[in-house]
C-alpha cells in the first residue's frame, strides 16, 4: 500500500467535507483526547525543552539544508520574556533557491497520487510525532494558550492543511493527462494524441507570521508543494521554532519517500537585517504566500510581480449591535471575542458601532453608554480571575503592542471615555508572562482617527453612530477602506439583517450573525468557514477554495500524429 | 423553458468535450455548412456593408451606452487601404464605470443558471444573427480571409466562449451555495446555518487585439460575465467593429432577459489619444483581460494592482527540425503555417532552427542551406498562386508590418542570406488590397540580435545551430527569454521526442510534433488544446482552464444559528 492508499479515507473524508461543508475533521479537538494524551504531552514538553539552550549557550537547531553561512536566532518566549536560546542555519539564498529548483523537476514529474501521499504522510507525523512540541513551541514564540495553541496551531492547521490538498488535487484533476482528438480537414482525417503536463510555477517563498505562525503556512506550503513547487519557509524572526520543526519534518518525510529534502527549506533573517524583500525579488520567486502586517502585505502584493502573490493581512473586523434578544448573551460573546488571545488573531473584532439611541431589546432601548458599561464589566470579569485569564487572553507577543495599548490609552482618554483600563495579570504559571487585559474606548464617530484601521492588540472601541444604518454604514466602510475578514452583528430585524448580509459580502468580510454561547465568536472551522475573501486590503486570498491553487501550477501539452490511429 | 434550459443540452456537451478533451464542437467549420449558407452569408455582407459610410459622411454606429462625449472612428480595412467610414461612441470613463458598477449587483445575486443561460444565448444570438457580419468585420478591420475571419473569429471564438462558461460553472458549483454546521463546544451544542455567496471582483476591462479580436475576447468575456462581473471592452482603434458588434448583441440580449444592458459597454480611443493606461489604472478596475503587444502587456502586468491581469500578448515561436521521414511533407506544412494568415497569429512560428551538419532523412542528411531553400521554395510556391495566396496569406493588417519587412530584408541581406523576398501579390478579388508574400531570412546564430523576440508579420529565420541539442537549447532559450506561446518539431528519435516535450512543457510553449498533412500546425481546437500556458512573457493566462476563471469571483459567507437545530 503507498501513502496515497494509506491516506485515501482521510482525503475522501475531507473532499466531501469540502464539498459539503459540514464539521468534520480527523483529529481530536481537545488536548485530553489525543491518543495516550498523558504520555504525548509529556514527551511533546521534553522535546520543546530539548530545543532550548542557555545563556550564552544557544541549542543549535541543526538542519542539513545547503548554502549555510551562519547561525542565527533571537526568540523571546512571551511567556518568560526571556531568550529561548536557540539559533538556526542561516542560508545563502541563491543556494536555496538553486536547491529548490533543482528540486522540482522529479518532484512535478511524479504522480499526484505520490505527491499527495506524500504530503498527507507529513501532516501524519506532525501529528502523531510533533503535535505537543509544537503545541509548546506556538507558546513560546506566539504567546498562544496551550490549548490554542494545540488546536489553533495544531489539529486546525493540519485540517487547513488537508483542506488545501484537497483542493489541489481537485484542480489537478480537471486537466486530463491525454486526449485522442479526431477530426476531418477537408477530406484528410486528422488523429493526434495530445498529453497535458502539469507544469508547477516554481520556487515559492512562504511568509509566516508572528502571532499565528502555522495556520496560514501549512495549507500555502501544501497548495504550493502538491502542485509541483518548492518552497522556502520564511519565519518571522520572533516565530522561528514551529515553522524549523515543521520545515525539518516536511525535509525528513521527503527524504525518506525518495524525494529531494531541499523542496522545502528555511531562510531565516533577524529583524535588524530583514531579507523579504530580497526573497519576494529575487528572480527565482515565482509564488509569494504572505501572512504577516498590511504594510508589508501591500508592499508584497505590489511588487511580487511576475510571481504570483496571495496574500493575508490584517484589517478593522467590525461589529454592528442593532438588538439583541438577549442582550447579556451577545454582550458575554463579545467580551469572550475580544479577550481571545488578546484580540493578536485576525479576525478578532475591534470596532463595535452601535446607534447612539441604543439598543433595541425585549426590555426597551439600552442607551449606548450603557452597552459599553456593561461590555467592559463583561470584558473586566474574564480578565480578573488569573486562571481564566490565562486560558482566554494567554500573553502579548510583541512589547510593542504593550507600547500602542499606553499610546491609544492617552489618546483615548483625551478624545472620549476610557470604559477599561488595561493592567497586566498575573500568570499563574509564568509569572514573568507578557500580560495585559484589554483596553476599551467609547468614542464618536468623530474621533475616527482613533480607530480608522488595525490597532492590533487588546483593543476595542465602542462607536455611537446616527443610527442603525449609519453604524452598519460606518462599520462596512472601514472594512472597504481599511481591509476586514470577520463581522459579527446583532440584530432581530430581518429586513436589517438581509441588508447587512448583502453589505459585508460587497465589502468583503465574513459575517456571524447573532451568535451567543460557547463557540468563540471569530473560530474559523476548516472545510467550513472560508478565510478571507479576497475582497479587501485584508488580503487577496483565501483559505481554501479553486483559486488558492489553481494558479500554482501551468499546463503544457504536446500533441503528435497518434501511431494508432484506429483504436484508443 | 428557460434560457439555461434550453442551452443545457450543449453546455453538457461542452462539459464532456472539455473533461475529455475531445474534438467537439455545435458548430458547423466552413460557411459552406452553415444552415441556409448562402442567404446567411448575402445577409451578412449587407448587414456589414450598411456599418459603413462614405467619405465626408461617417456612418454611427449608434449606442444607448452611457457617457456619451462624441464619436470616434478611424478602421481603415486592409483589403480596400480605405478607411471604413464608422464613427462610434466615444464614452466619458467614469460614466462607464458608474453604470457598470451599479449594473453589478443584480446581475451577481441571480442564480447561476440564469447568468450562464443569459450568456449562451448571447452566443446563440452572435452565431445565428451576427457571424456573416462578424466574418466581414473581421475581414475589412484584422485582415483575415473569409474562411479564416469566419472559423477562427467565428464559430472556434464562439467555442472559446462556451469552453469559458464550462469553466466558470465548474468553479462556482464547486461552492457549496449554503450547509448545516453542527459542532459541539464542551457540553454546548452549536448548529449554525451557513450561507456562501459568491461575489465578483467588480468591473473588467477586456482590450482587444487588431488582428484577432474576438478569439480571446469573447472568452474573458464570458468569464467575467458569468461569475457576474461587469465587462468594459477596449478595442485596439484599427479593429473596433467586430467588437461593436459584439458589445451590441450582449446589450440587447442582457436587456431582454431583463438585466442591465450596462453590464457591457463600449470603450473606443484613438492611436494619437490611447485610453488604455486610464481604463487599467482607474480606482474601479477589477480585472483586466489583456490581448495585444508584448510591451503594453507587460505593463499592464506591472501596472494592474489591484485589479487582477489575464494576459496573452506574443512571443518567439520556435521550430526544431532534427529530422524527418519524409521532409517535404514538413516543409510543406510549415510553409502552410508560415504562410497562414501573414504570419500575424500569436502562434505563428518564426525561428527555425536546425544542426547546421543538416537533417537527418531516410534519404541521407539534407543540408541546412538546402532545407532552407527548400522551405522557401515551398513558401513561394503558396505565394505565387494569387487564389491561394489570398486564402492563405489573406492581407497584412497595419501599413507597420510592410515597413519592419523592408527593414529586417535590409539588416538580412547584410547579415546573412535571404531565403525569400517579400513581394505584394495581386488579391483576385481586392486589388488595392495591403499583401505581402513572406520575407525568410537564413542567419546562424551569431546574428541573434535579428531575431531575438517577436517580429510580427511574415517573416521567418532558418537558425544553424551547432548540433540538435544546440537547437533545442536554442528554441527554448527563446522562449524563456522572449516568451513563446507554441513550438513545433520534427524528429524521428524517440529519446530527443522525449527531452524537446520536457523543454519546452518547462519553458512554457505548446508542443506539435511531426504534425504533416491537412491541418495547420498551430491550430488550436476549443475544448482541447490549451492556449497560452502562462509559465513565460507570452501570457499569464491560458484559455482555458480553472485558473481562468476561478480568481473572477470570491466567497463571501454569513453563518448564524440555525433556526429548527433537529431539522435539515
Amino acid at each position: 500500500m503507498n501513502a496515497y492508499q494509506k491516506h485515501l479515507p482521510v482525503l475522501e473524508r475531507a473532499r466531501q467535507a469540502c464539498a459539503e461543508r459540514h464539521c468534520w475533521s480527523p483529529y481530536p479537538e481537545m488536548p485530553g483526547k489525543y491518543p495516550d494524551a498523558e504520555q504525548a504531552q509529556a514527551a511533546g514538553l521534553r522535546a520543546f525543552e530539548a530545543h532550548r539552550g542557555t545563556e550564552g549557550r544557544p541549542e543549535r537547531f541543526a538542519f542539513d539544508q545547503p548554502g549555510q553561512i551562519g547561525w542565527l536566532g533571537q526568540e523571546v518566549s512571551p511567556y518568560t520574556q526571556r531568550s529561548l536560546n536557540i539559533v538556526y542555519p542561516q542560508a545563502d539564498l541563491d543556494a536555496l533557491f538553486d536547491s529548490a529548483e533543482a528540486a522540482i523537476d522529479r518532484w512535478a514529474q511524479v504522480s499526484i497520487e505520490a505527491r499527495l501521499g506524500t504530503l498527507m504522510e507529513v501532516l501524519d507525523v506532525i501529528y502523531r510525532e510533533h503535535l505537543f512540541e509544537i503545541t509548546h513551541a506556538v507558546m513560546h514564540t506566539a504567546g498562544q494558550s496551550y490549548n490554542m495553541a494545540y488546536a489553533g496551531s495544531g489539529v486546525n492547521a493540519l485540517d487547513r492543511g488537508i483542506e488545501a490538498l484537497v483542493y489541489a488535487e481537485h484542480a489537478m484533476r480537471a486537466v486530463a493527462p491525454q486526449a485522442r482528438w479526431e477530426r476531418s480537414f477537408g477530406s484528410a482525417q486528422i488523429t493526434l494524441d495530445k498529453t497535458y503536463r502539469l507544469v508547477p510555477r516554481g520556487v515559492a517563498v512562504c511568509f509566516t507570521c508572528a502571532s499565528f505562525p502555522t495556520w496560514n503556512a501549512w495549507p500555502s506550503m501544501l497548495a504550493s508543494l502538491a502542485t509541483g513547487n518548492a518552497v522556502i519557509v520564511k519565519p518571522h524572526p520572533a516565530t522561528v521554532l514551529p515553522m524549523a520543526i515543521s520545515v525539518r519534518v516536511f525535509r525528513r518525510v521527503l527524504a525518506e519517500a525518495g524525494f529531494d529534502p531541499n523542496l522545502v527549506t528555511l531562510a531565516v533573517d533577524s529583524v535588524s537585517d530583514p531579507i523579504g524583500k530580497r526573497l519576494v525579488k529575487h528572480p527565482k520567486t515565482a509564488i509569494v504566500d504572505f501572512t504577516g502586517s498590511v504594510q508589508f502585505g501591500q508592499w508584497v502584493e505590489e511588487n511580487a510581480h511576475p510571481a504570483l502573490a496571495y496574500t493575508e493581512t490584517a484589517g478593522s473586523n467590525t461589529v454592528v449591535l442593532e438588538s439583541a434578544d438577549d442582550l447579556d448573551a451577545a454582550l458575554r460573546s463579545l467580551a469572550t471575542t475580544l479577550c481571545m488571545f488578546s484580540a493578536q488573531m485576525c479576525t478578532s473584532p475591534q470596532n463595535i458601532y452601535l446607534p447612539r439611541q441604543g439598543v433595541r431589546t425585549p426590555q426597551g432601548l439600552v442607551s449606548a453608554r450603557e452597552v459599553g458599561e456593561r461590555l467592559a464589566q463583561a470584558v473586566a470579569a474574564l480578565g480578573s480571575e488569573p486562571k481564566k485569564a490565562a486560558m482566554i487572553l494567554a500573553a502579548i507577543q510583541s512589547p510593542q503592542t504593550l507600547a500602542l495599548l499606553q499610546e491609544l490609552r492617552a489618546q483615548g482618554a483625551q478624545a472620549g471615555r476610557v470604559l477599561l483600563e488595561p493592567a497586566p495579570y498575573p500568570h499563574p504559571q509564568f509569572p514573568d508572562a507578557r500580560t495585559s487585559t484589554p483596553l476599551m474606548l467609547q468614542l464618536s464617530t468623530a474621533q475616527r482617527a482613533l480607530y480608522a484601521g488595525e490597532r492590533f492588540g487588546p483593543v476595542s472601541f465602542v462607536i455611537e453612530c446616527d443610527s442603525a444604518q449609519d453604524a452598519l454604514a460606518q462599520a462596512t466602510g472601514d472594512v472597504r477602506e481599511f481591509g476586514g475578514l470577520t463581522a459579527f452583528l446583532y440584530s432581530t430585524d430581518e429586513s436589517f439583517i438581509a441588508q447587512a448580509e448583502q453589505a459585508y459580502a460587497r465589502a468583503g468580510a465574513q459575517l456571524t450573525i447573532n451568535l451567543t454561547g460557547a463557540m468563540p465568536l471569530n473560530f474559523a472551522a476548516a472545510y467550513s468557514d472560508y478565510h478571507v475573501t479576497g475582497l479587501n486590503r485584508a488580503g487577496n486570498a483565501s483559505l481554501t477554495h479553486l483559486a488558492f491553487v489553481s494558479g500554482r501550477f501551468c499546463i503544457a501539452q504536446s500533441r503528435r500524429p497518434a501511431r494508432q490511429p484506429a483504436s484508443i
